[in-house]
């Protein structure tokens, strides 16, 4: 398995959590600049027409693309530990929370998209900033308000954490990165903390990949 | 199960096909004025924090939000007639493709991130319209080249229409909306007629819902 990614974007950390709790090891890893436009030029663009980073390439030249579609694969082909629960109600309830975030937060603040908000709607920084934080701030409280209430340390019970919190914690970094005001997210806070308590979260984190910049 | 819909919410339009092609019909259907912000004010601000429409309510209470979780839980509970292939691989590939409409289409374009555009970024009807262009024809246009080659007439290989073909459907009614250049398209336009012959698709087109408007 080849693995594409860049340390920053939170959909290719998202899946080194995922691949890192599920005890999976990439065969090479691939770094691909997204300041630089490497997402958009050959050989990457060749393999994802879509040019988003993360891309999972298995042994048969087969390139899976989009984050969320290769966590649900290595949930269906390595089922141990699992990330999402058994029963069907409980899963829709764990995915209805995690897209709130994979999909009302983080593509609006793509970086493709905020450059597209500077480039032709006169957006300068502090507008971008500003742009970023209105979703984090408005997802982020949906999301944490979709949590049940429970005493466990994870997004949802149960000892060990899970598709919820694999797609949180890239965000929250996002979030700290744009000077999110955590005050009314004290729950995540919470989970942060014990989710980085981990070896598969904190060794994933964007500052410790061998493409980080500072 | 309670559904909450809105004619022209193209998520809502996705679950309305998905529920259509299981042969499943809701217990009673609810309309959320999108335009009226009843999504923002209660009952609905209660039963969905996030403020979006679909919501599936089951009979227990649970609510059900996100069309791309709510289509996971039909398929868990309602295996039949699949929207998904069997082998991890196809399905990777099939949600690879969908996503691109649902993830980095769709959200952008929603309705709260265009009212927000032109509220605090100046961004006039045009340029809105502008906006919603660009991401729709970017997005397709890599949506279509992830496609695999074959004589079928639906996005993926087989004789009956899957989870590609209920994403889809919908961005293409948004996209004829807003005068999208369907040109670069063509092989979407065919899968699209041939949806569209089909009840489960044909029935659920704005225009036909109970709250539609001009």
């Amino acid at each position: 398995m080849d693995f594409y990614s860049y340390f920053r974007s939170s959909a290719a950390f998202r899946v080194r959590i995922a691949m890192a709790l599920k005890g999976l090891e990439p065969t090479q890893r691939h770094f691909i600049h997204l300041r630089h436009g490497e997402q958009a030029t050959p050989p990457f663009s060749d393999l994802n027409p879509n040019h988003t980073v993360p891309a999972l390439v298995l042994s048969d030249g087969t390139a899976l693309t989009q984050s969320l579609a290769i966590i649900e694969w290595l949930e269906e082909t390595a089922p141990t530990p699992p990330l999402l629960p058994q029963d069907p109600t409980d899963r829709a309830l764990v995915r209805s929370a995690a897209y709130v975030i994979a999909c009302d937060i983080h593509p609006i603040n793509n970086l493709r998209v905020v450059e597209h908000l500077k480039s032709d709607y006169g957006a300068d920084q502090a507008g971008v900033a500003r742009w970023m934080r209105h979703w984090m701030g408005r997802g982020l409280a949906a999301f944490q308000a979709l949590l049940p209430a429970h005493e466990g340390p994870f997004c949802f019970p149960g000892d060990s954490p899970g598709f919820a919190d694999v797609i949180l914690i890239p965000q929250l970094f996002n979030g700290r990165r744009f000077d999110l005001d955590m005050a009314p997210l004290a729950r995540l806070a919470e989970i942060e903390q014990a989710c980085l308590a981990l070896p598969a979260f904190a060794e994933q984190v964007p500052s410790r990949q061998p493409d980080a910049e500072a």
